[in-house]
């Protein structure tokens, strides 16, 4: 099941530089595990802006709380949920 | 180069039907016929809504905007187009 | 899989009286079909509004899309999805 | 009677984590308490989010604000309240 | 139990004027009819719109939905409910 | 001459305990105050919010602003003020 | 008293052009009766709008309230109205 | 001086086509009198939208009003206008 | 040519007192050197709120921005800017 | 290919002014280096606002987001991106 999340990062800029860049690394370690895994399906970054597009292909809902609420930076996360199905007009559904 | 372009489809409860059918039918010849190119790289369906979200493969915003004002049910679409890069946590750019 | 839906109905003013009636008839009787087989779970009506406010259990997104769209009202239907979740507060996941 | 509210937490990244903790586990308590007082009828997490959705009945819109202002996390939440009636189509009314 | 109603009335310029007359006439006599049943508490105009901002008493938010709902001018109507409580430091809570 | 005063409270969370106390100590004793002159006519709290709707009742613009201008929470408060008239259907103008 | 309005001019496209030059012109005659009463104290046109910014002065909210709901263009007009009160700052309080 | 001006053009799906077709070729017309006389400085359209951006050299705001309010697509048209000044990091200020 | 203006002041709760004073006496003496200038046309403060509507009487677009860019509250403040032109229905222009 | 960015400023005001001065300064440096190799093509100030408007000529949407991205000033800097394209009535692309 696919689900389109738009991600916007909203770091405090006084939020210790060690923090921030402990977070940033766990954050990349994270979504590659999950691209392999093929659950984190799309990413990519919105030109201009510290936030990201993806699409993610979960067996629940659930499931994608659960990544989304343990993400490292999700404390400083505006996040979008939209919930995909497949296009009547689309030859590939992924 | 990657556009995300979400599309709502507006159509007035009092056009002609028969040129809403064949409006939808010459839209989705056309939506098949750029995916085969490669060029509409993903189409899906937002749950609930007559709207889908797409990610365009072109060479350039014009060939983008040429793409995306000549479908047949332009005139009835809200379109938002949001330049996408490569994130910096991508495994895979596309 | 739990789904909070919103619906906003605006019915064109000078559309056929006779055609409203139908498309109220009928969609009332969808509905009361899908909360029989426990798929349209809460169905509430908005104080003030020609609104609701639904839950739905389905098995995906793929299903709620099928069931929301093929509604008789789906034309005249403003629509926000919202994917829900377990609660880490909830005694009663429903 | 019914009320639909929509919270969302929006705590302060600064404020001393053993706060943070105590205004968390007292929050789960108070909503457990509710729950097993039928008074909050529904409470799921939305997707993605540090908010919920819930569903509450009481007997007044006083009695709704008595419990929500006094909620631990209140200083912190925002809050939309929507009350909610009977939906002519809905077979069950809770 | 109060609540606050935001009522901003939308008439199609196309509507047949007759119906338009009738619809404001009935929709007065039923205002005024609340108002001496003490349900339609307050009434006021919003200067410069064709609108108004009312509290009314009622025993449940049912009664409510039944009052605006039935409105003569009721599909005309955008209309915003908020449930209102006694304030901390009102010296009258009507 | 009347006016609708929404106002909502946004005390910033590290504001020292202290002085929050003296404010709301002072803005309830400044309402009921101005309630007894019969300026602040009705003050409501909206359900679920640090918020509240009112009805003042003044000789001017300039004593309105005044008024909330010099009240002791006003450098937290976010103040939208719209003016009233008589409702043609009003049985009762205040 | 002075209040900020600004009025923004919406004709549907479809009014019969006689019916829009017979109100243009009594809109014109109204707007400058009253601007010769010293009422409607200014006017200004928003650039690249059939909008307007006016200022009027007036003894109370319903004046203004009667002279609004009885411009010739009303039914046609979006109205935002804001009072206005003397900046400490202002030399000359007109 | 330099105004920023974004366009959007919405026409009425029922204009009879005639007509359309008229608008479009003055707009055009006129569009290219004005880039001619180096007026109408920059011209660009939106990607994926019936609108444009647009920056104005002129003399005065009445003039761009007067330029803007008398283009043939102007009952049509959604218009917003900024006015732009020098940025003091700017090489080259048109 | 006239400029509409509206700054609304967002002072941060925990800004030095003293600061704010000399901001606030700066403010007002540069306020009063520009209205007595002839620029600084009307200055009106917005009813319930730290908020004023102001019009300038400037030779050009870059002359207003040298105004306000300069003002010793600019930091704090949110402005908007509206061009003004002639209203054809107004008498007097100013 | 040319991109439309609209960028507002937010600098904390609590930031070290040492660190502001030199942002500033490398912000004015590399805005200046990147117009004199064309890319950033148009650089206008918002009147009354710390914000512009640019258009960037670049060869893909990855290179605007490397420019935009590393800007100094990107942490405080709200940003939206708008793809352009030649407009059919242009007489000049640029």
């Amino acid at each position: 099941m696919l689900f389109h999340v738009r991600m916007r990062v909203r770091l405090p800029h006084d939020l210790d530089p060690g923090v921030v860049e402990r977070l940033k690394r766990e954050e990349k370690e994270r979504a590659q595990q999950l691209q392999r895994a093929g659950t984190w399906r799309h990413l990519w970054r919105v030109v201009g802006q510290y936030a990201n597009v993806s699409v993610f292909d979960v067996d629940s809902a659930d499931e994608l709380h659960e990544i989304l609420s343990t993400l490292p930076l999700f404390p400083y996360l505006d996040i979008e949920v939209t919930p995909l199905t497949r296009h009547p007009s689309a030859l590939d559904p992924t």
